[in-house]
């Protein structure tokens, strides 16, 4: 039963790369069991062009966390594997390592629905460098997808203007995991609700749906399958117009609209799925209107996203509300977020001191910012962030002034009352009241984070770009290091 | 534990749209439950702009079908549903209708690997139409997502001219599904590993992966962690060169490749993760070949795709294998399918005649094809595919020449030997032999599929349309549908 049946509890310790396990490995055989890192979870550019990220997904590390962990069947699939040289690929006594082995990691992270910009931390991990590595890639599956899923919502329900939007993109998704993805994190960033039952049972996410063509088309006339639907749901109605010739279908429904008014009923809506959406939705609203009907409302889907809805209410398209799929879903045109995870600290031990790292590439913007990172996000009096400091764990910033991150040449005057972004999610392994926000709470945060973001900040086009900046002492550390790193592998420094 | 206990054997049943139910529900409250349907799933364009698609999913068919069942706990959730204009969304005795209720459904489709095109039936469902519309967003989320990667992959492996391609993506899926269902349809169309635990332990699928940057950072110097990890795996050691200066990470790796063969082992590989990869695999080719370590192979990564693969060989780079992960897992640039599920012919009962139904649309793309379909396909003298002629179910060729599906003027002349392209995967609720053929067996179905296909339909730029058309008769089925629901719509026919 492996598509139905694969996913215990405790199966998110395997869903990882391998390397995760043959460095945890090398780390367990070099004694470097008792060391301690610090890595970074976080993206290099915002999503689709725009200016801003929503993070989303850090509510459920909590949750992986306290479910990681190896059991006697995991163990014993990690035995049978071999080396491609030959010989077992894991050592008994590593494996033995790992039987029963619980994480103790302290993770801090933006949380659910909060505004994230490139490089800053999203999340930060902390603990053994084993128990970090290992958790790796089931946290980046769990916060790369949803955080892009939440942004592009974001700009979808930003474009919607106030009217509703419903996630129709299950069958579009990865597989199950994925559509529960895409109907958690839309509703966090403003979708009001989505077709996907299990995460309406599971999230508590309201679930909307009426009928599709099949339902016209296995009738023998349209209107007959409107007055079946209609007695069949007459408190769920939307009639859907397009299976054969859109204005015929609005004949029906207004003659269908006209029969459940005499019954006592109201036609809630009628939804297009394909033609000219502007022009179809003007017809429609247009003969409801004239038909005396103007409590019908009007739906449309069809391949939308931020941009035919901007355009569809430019062009004065009477629309109500949105169903949006297979961009929500797949996150058209951008489908991967491109978060990484960088280590940027080691210590030998707990009660030692942090040595901070830093990796270097050709590519500049792949260079990392070493050390044990928090965020101070300044607030200006109307409570609208201006700012994001990176700063070092326990050193209270140098001056209001930031250094840009990729240009050293740059600076930000920050002003304004400063407050902590990252939250504890879970200390030693154990999850925390922040960890376990609900997705009301992190919809909340989301709803007024963005209607704190400055405008040209969220605008699509050319968005202005939110200053992230280096603190002094780290934008110095960080210098020396680069520095230091590129003596040793015998380059010049200037 | 929403994330990590989400997913018990029968939740596939609520892994829906909403509009499923209160279609069903409306079936069932019109008299229609002995009503029968057939539905095709199909996509309406090759994706990636490519000249073929590659069916995947379609293996697991069976194993979804004989898992759909709603238990006590799905059906309270149901109950618990208020409809938008108040009062329960599902009726008491649906309810009750629904609860164990079982799927009697038969289905045929493209067995997992074969290469399949536009506007063919690839998944063909017969059964109650209450049955049908309840597995269709489960079905299209099996089978969409996996026949987009399993096409993306066969043209990556394609351009890997026979070296082999690793799946990278896991971090970059939309969970754990996504990950699993990229290693499997990856897999399945000619990938050779797959850096994903989980699926080598649930598909038995090989399994790669050495170390990353963070290996190389959590140690003082480069070559201090490129030998304890060879101290540590030294049958399955590959070494990341671009943590800091690629150059330098060659001078190591050779080092440390020397040590390795005085202590009786080899170094395997070295991989390059950034910068120009053209350029430094054939640096690190020559540095090693100098040194006397031609067997070390090289591996590299980072945002690769068919096109870059295909760049990279024609520059002559020296790469023995690719690491391929985030365009793989999203299959960027075009992260859906676009699959859909249209209802194509409807009957009273199991025992009155069909009949055939259309969907027309203002798109002439989006009109559906009517009828039960068979699918022929002819191969010529060496075993290649020549075209795919649809066909009425139970109705033999009038002709060998076919009509093209979007120009009804233009037509395929055929010649070779007919074969049925889709196998019975369910009877009746049961899954076949052939719906339970192994992910091996898909594997060699797709590489011998691929093999036979003309050069000119597999290239990426411009290909070669393969002919699909419609048997004359059903075409003239298909026009004359078309006509008459125009003429009920009360617009022109010519």
């Amino acid at each position: 039963m492996s598509l139905t049946d694969r996913t215990k509890p405790t199966d998110v310790c395997l869903n990882t790369d391998l390397y995760e396990l043959t460095m945890a490995q090398g780390f367990w055989e070099s004694g470097l069991v008792g060391t301690q890192a610090c890595f970074n979870a976080f993206f290099r550019e915002n999503p689709f062009g725009g200016g801003f990220g929503v993070a989303c997904g850090t509510g459920q590390i909590a949750e992986l966390v306290e479910n990681f962990v190896f059991d006697d069947e995991d163990v014993d699939y990690l035995a049978s594997l071999t080396a491609p040289g030959g010989g077992p690929m894991f050592k008994p006594g590593f494996l033995e390592y790992l039987r029963g082995h619980r994480l103790d990691l302290t993770i801090d992270a933006v949380p659910e629905g909060e505004v994230v910009f490139p490089r800053e931390p999203m999340v930060r991990v902390v603990g053994p460098i084993i128990d970090c590595q290992l958790i790796e890639t089931a946290l980046l599956n769990l916060v790369n997808f949803q955080t892009l899923v939440a942004t592009k919502t974001a700009r979808v329900v930003k474009s919607a203007e106030g009217h509703p939007v419903s996630d129709f993109g299950l069958r579009r998704a990865q597989g199950p995991d994925g559509g529960l993805a895409v109907a958690r994190a839309s509703y966090i960033a403003g979708a009001s609700s989505t077709s996907n039952v299990l995460a309406g049972k599971i999230y508590g996410i309201p679930v909307f749906g009426t009928h599709a063509h099949s339902w016209v088309m296995a009738f023998s006339t349209e209107l007959g399958a409107f007055r079946a639907f209609a007695k069949s749901s007459p408190k769920n109605c939307c009639l859907l117009l397009d299976t054969y010739d859109v204005h015929q279908g609005i004949k029906n429904a207004i003659t269908c609209a006209k029969e459940m008014e005499e019954a006592g009923e109201h036609l809630a809506a009628v939804r297009i799925d394909s033609g000219d959406l502007a022009k179809l939705s003007k017809d429609a609203r247009a003969a409801f209107d004239e038909a005396g009907l103007p409590y019908v409302k009007i739906s449309v889907s069809n391949d939308l996203d931020e941009y035919t809805i901007q355009s569809l209410f430019a062009q004065g398209a009477p629309i109500d509300s949105f169903g949006v799929g297979t961009k929500l879903a797949t996150c058209d045109p951008q489908p991967s977020l491109g978060g990484v995870y960088k280590l940027s600290a080691v210590r030998e031990g707990e009660s030692e001191p942090w040595r901070p790292v830093i990796k270097l590439s050709e590519q500049a913007y792949k260079r990392t910012i070493p050390g044990i990172q928090r965020v101070l996000r300044f607030y200006d009096e109307a409570g609208c962030p201006v700012g994001d400091m990176i700063c070092q764990e326990g050193a209270e910033p140098a001056c209001d002034e930031m250094i840009d991150i990729l240009d050293t040449f740059r600076s930000y005057d920050l002003s304004g009352t400063p407050r902590e972004l990252l939250a504890r999610m879970v200390e030693h392994g154990s999850g925390t009241e922040a960890g376990a926000a609900s997705i009301e709470q992190a919809r909340e945060r989301c709803k007024t984070a963005i209607m704190h973001l400055d405008a040209a900040v969220t605008r699509f086009l050319n968005p202005q770009t939110y200053p992230v900046g280096l603190e002094l002492g780290l934008a110095r550390l960080r210098q020396e290091l680069s520095a230091e790193e590129r003596r040793s592998s015998g380059r010049p420094v200037i």
